[in-house]
C-alpha cells in the first residue's frame, strides 16, 4: 500500500498505538499512505511514560509540513492505562459507530482523534481495543467480507470477530498466545525447551510434525479439552516421545487447537485471518486440519484508521481514485 | 496419627521429599509416627543441591537412636532432578509394585531406599511421583476405597487416579494449580487483584460468592470449554461487574470448575480428596456444585510410606495392633 506517489495534499495522520508497539502513517487526499514509521514505544513501554513527547517525535516533523492535519489513533493508547480515555462503544460496531463515538483533544496545535474500543456483555464479557480498526481495515480491502464474515485475528489475545452488514455483531477473545509465552517462560511444560536452548539446541525453522500433533491432540479431545492433555507435553518429553527442541511447537499446535475446537463448535461464516504473516500461517494450517478453509487478509491496520476517519468526516472517501 | 505412645521399637524413617518441601516420619513397629518434622529443603529449593548434607541433617539424630533403621523416601527426590533416580513403574501399580521397585542406595552406614513414580502411555501420556504414595495411604486408610474409587489429588499438578482392587490403574494431571499461579502472578487476568494488593485492598477469606460463580461459568461453558470465557476475568472486573480483589476467587472457580468439567465427563466412582484442606474445601465445594458428592481424606504421606515399606518386606505390618 506504501507508495511514494501522492495523490493530492496530505491529508491525515494515522497512529495505530497498542501495548507494545506504536506505528504511525501519514495519507494523501486519496488515503494512499505516503509515509510510515514504527516505533518500541508501546503503552506498556513507554519511556517515563511520556505520552506527549512520545506524540510531538512522530507527528511533529509531518505536522510541520502540513499544519492543521488531523491525527486519528487506535489502541491502548484510549484505554486507562494509556493517555486519551476513549470509553468503548456497544456492539453492533462499524466504522459509523466508532467515527461518531471518537474522543477528541487538542494536543499543541494540532487536534487527536482517539478511536473507542468495543465491548459486550452478552453472551459473554469482552472487551477489544485496537481490533476494532484493523476490522474496519479489513472490510475495505475485502469489500467482499462485509455482508457476514467471522475475522479471526491471532496474537496475544486473539479475537474471533462476527461481522454482518459491516460492522462487529459480536466477539470472543481467546488468550492463547498469553498463554503460551507464559507456559514457555514459567512452566515446567517450558523447562525442557529452556534447557535444550541453553545448550544451543533451537530450531531455526517451525517443528511442523510437533505442531500438527499438538492441533490433533486438542482437535481430537472432544468435548474434554486440553486440560487433560496439556500436561502430556511434559511426559511425552519424559517418554522420548517428543523431542525438547520441538516441545514448544507441540505446545503451540495444542493451545491454537484448543481455541478452534472451541470456536469452532459452531460453524463460522467465511472465516478470514487478519495479523502477523508467521502467526497466520499457523492458523491457517490449524484450520485446515480442522476441515476449514481461510482467506488472510494483509495488515489492515492503516486502512481500518482512513476507513474510520472517513465515517468520522475527518477524510474524504470521495477523494480516492481520482 | 502422631502419638506420643511407642508401641515398640524404631521400625523406619519415612521421607516426603518433593519439589517445595520436605517432611519426615520416624515411626514405630506398629507404624505410628512416633516424631516429625518439616523442612522447606524441596529438590529444588535445596541449598547448594547437597542433598547429603540434608539428608543427614534429618536422618542423622534419628540414626543415632536406632542404628541401622531403614530409610524409604517418595517424590521428586528420586526424578532425574533430584538425588537417587528411581525410574517409573508402569500402570496397574499399588504397594507391592511400588515396593519391588524400590532402588536402594548406601548412604553413609545406612540404607536408603526410594519408592518409583508411576508412569502410563494411553489414554494419553503422564507421570506421577509421590502422589502413588500418598494414594497407598489413603487407600490403607480408607480401606473401603481399595475396591474401586477416584482419588482426586489437588495441587500445583493436581492427579485424578482410577483405583481398583488396590492399584492405581489410570490416571490424569491437570496443570490446575500451576496455571493459576502463572494467571495470577503473571497475566494481564492478575493485574487488577495486583494492584489492589498494592493499595492495601485484599481479603483475608474465600469470595465464595466469586469463586461459585467462576465454578458455574466453567460447568456451563458445555463442549467449548473455559478458553472462550478465561478472559472474562479480566472484562467482568472493568465492567464493574466483579470486584478486583474478588477477581482471583472467580479465576480459581473457572479452572478448577474447568477442571471437574473435563475430568466428570465420566462417571467417576466413589470420588475422594486428598490434600491440603483449603484447597480440598475448594474442590469439595465445587464438586456439590456438579452434584457429586466427595469423601475427605486427611493427608496420607506417612500411612503410604509405611504400606510400601511394609509391601516390601522393610517392616512388619503384622506388628500393628499387637
Amino acid at each position: 500500500m506504501a507508495s511514494d506517489e501522492t495523490r493530492g495534499p496530505i491529508a491525515l495522520i494515522g497512529l495505530d498505538w497498542g501495548t507494545s508497539r506504536l506505528r504511525a502513517y501519514l495519507f494523501d487526499a486519496a488515503g494512499t499512505v505516503i509515509a510510515a514509521k514504527a516505533h518500541p514505544w508501546g503503552v506498556l513501554a513507554m519511556p517515563d511514560s511520556d505520552f506527549g513527547a512520545a506524540y510531538a517525535a512522530i507527528t511533529g516533523p509531518w505536522e510541520k509540513v502540513a499544519p492543521g492535519v488531523a491525527v486519528i489513533a487506535a489502541g491502548m493508547i484510549g484505554s486507562t492505562e494509556g493517555w486519551v480515555r476513549a470509553p468503548y462503544v456497544p456492539c453492533p460496531a462499524g466504522p459509523r459507530e466508532l467515527g461518531a463515538a471518537l474522543v477528541e483533544t487538542k494536543v499543541g496545535n494540532g487536534r487527536l482523534f482517539v478511536i473507542p474500543g468495543v465491548d459486550q456483555h452478552a453472551p459473554q464479557s469482552d472487551v477489544m481495543r485496537g481490533e476494532e480498526t484493523q476490522i474496519a481495515g479489513a472490510l475495505a480491502l475485502r469489500p467482499e467480507l462485509a455482508a457476514g464474515a467471522t475475522l479471526i485475528l491471532p496474537g496475544t489475545h486473539a479475537k474471533w470477530a462476527a461481522v454482518h452488514d459491516g460492522r462487529i455483531v459480536s466477539f470472543t477473545t481467546y488468550m492463547t498466545g498469553e498463554l503460551f509465552a507464559l507456559l514457555r517462560d514459567h512452566s515446567i511444560l517450558g523447562r525442557p525447551a529452556r534447557k535444550a536452548a541453553a545448550q544451543g539446541e533451537t530450531n531455526r525453522v517451525v517443528a511442523w510434525e510437533a505442531f500438527d500433533r499438538g492441533v490433533a491432540t486438542a482437535r481430537d479431545s472432544g468435548t474434554r479439552g486440553i486440560a487433560p492433555v496439556l500436561f502430556g507435553t511434559r511426559s511425552l518429553v519424559l517418554h522420548e516421545e517428543l523431542r525438547a527442541r520441538d516441545s514448544l511447537d507441540y505446545l503451540s499446535g495444542l493451545l491454537i487447537g484448543d481455541e478452534l475446537r472451541s470456536a469452532l463448535s459452531g460453524i463460522p461464516q467465511q472465516p478470514a485471518l487478519i495479523g502477523e504473516e508467521a502467526l497466520c500461517d499457523r492458523y491457517a494450517r490449524a484450520l485446515q486440519s480442522f476441515g476449514a478453509s481461510v482467506t488472510i487478509v494483509p495488515d489492515s491496520s492503516a486502512a481500518g484508521l482512513w476507513s474510520v476517519a472517513c465515517a468520522a468526516g475527518l477524510a474524504a472517501p470521495a477523494a480516492t481514485h481520482v
